[in-house]
């Protein structure tokens, strides 16, 4: 274990403090019933990444998450032969911003914060992460939404914008994630690193959660992470 | 009172939340034990106005508040006959981030978080803020630094952009302030306001707390906020 210096801690948060296919497939479930939830909602986050991607790559303009959130649950509603009316795909994609938190996340962020500066840095915006926190009691000290620096992770510049935010050199940010992408990014850039396991976060199909050994931490879950570092 | 509609509170923080001249005032005794503390933190802090208006005007580019700070105590220090070093002009400088919060005020805004998103919206920098919301468990969910818009209330951006940032109308948000003048900015760009008194200051110096008959609520800390907005 090697935190040493570190003085914030970024949180990812679809996946890593919140449980996206328990919350998005009950909303699926219970608007659009006539699909499989669990299958429309993996087709749903499957094409999340890409989506953001085209915006980085500049084929796209900036454009907010919600934005093409929409954009890709029209693409999944056509695949799945339904035709969501505006009511429904509003009420879809405001579902992202009450997902439940892990059980262990709460709890965590409260630990973690007695040592470090907690920071949700996420491809949601500020809004967005705002009712997130609200719903889950997700104490953050500073939230960092994508919104804030028109880019999304893995952009160099939402990992470098928190930093430059808190007034910390990218060293002393650890980057906290469940997906090894987002922490080769964060790591690429000068940050820590630590992988926090989530083996249900697609709701029983497969997730990798063995982590790089070129992470600093490896935890199996929140309060894991925080006895590691010493909360 | 008429807060209907209202989804957010924007806090001033310097004299709102927090009691400046306590805590500066004991940092100048410490620091620089030869000038007459009060006296030298109320002229500090009659400069500050001044010189982030001369930021909004144009005649000085953007520059973070802790920049303008160095500058004004300079001036101050000259005034007062006394040449602090760089160690002592940083210690004094960063003293604004561990102001101690009045009395009422971590209690308060734990209460008004209950039925409102409460945000600090505030001419200090997130990271500033962020020290002083840990210092004094100031329980915010979202901060609004200056260095988020690169300007300084009372200009338009901050207040509409907080607004943008949280994905509301104007007219949703309440400023919480006590002085007046930021009220009256708020006002002018659609928001609602709530002045806040705070008597001492000024540290006993005189400071009218009367507030403007067109703002929504006036209350005497934050405790008597809450209640008035039924938290």
């Amino acid at each position: 274990m090697s935190a040493a210096g570190v003085k914030v801690l970024a949180f990812d948060t679809f996946g890593t403090v919140t449980d996206w296919f328990t919350g998005i497939s009950g909303a699926v479930a219970r608007i659009l019933p006539e699909v499989d939830a669990a299958e429309f909602t993996r087709e749903w986050r499957r094409r999340y990444a890409p989506i953001l991607a085209r915006v980085e790559s500049g084929e796209l303009g900036w454009r907010g998450l919600d934005d093409l959130q929409t954009e890709t649950l029209h693409d999944v509603a056509t695949l799945f032969g339904v035709a969501p009316d505006d009511d429904q795909v509003r009420a879809l994609v405001r579902a992202w911003r009450t997902i439940p938190g892990w059980p262990d996340a709460a709890e965590g962020i409260r630990r973690l914060k007695r040592g470090f500066i907690v920071c949700a840095l996420s491809n949601g915006s500020v809004a967005l992460l705002t009712d997130m926190a609200r719903h889950n009691d997700f104490a953050w000290d500073v939230i960092g939404g994508s919104d804030l620096w028109h880019h999304y992770k893995p952009a160099r510049e939402t990992y470098c914008g928190l930093a430059e935010l808190l007034e910390v050199q990218p060293s002393e940010v650890m980057m906290v994630a469940t997906h090894q992408n987002d922490l080769d990014a964060a790591r690429s850039f000068g940050l820590r690193t630590a992988f926090v396991e989530r083996p249900d976060e697609w709701g029983g199909a497969p997730k990798d959660d063995s982590g790089s050994p070129d992470n600093d931490v490896h935890a199996t879950d929140l309060l894991d992470l925080a006895r590691r570092l010493g909360c």
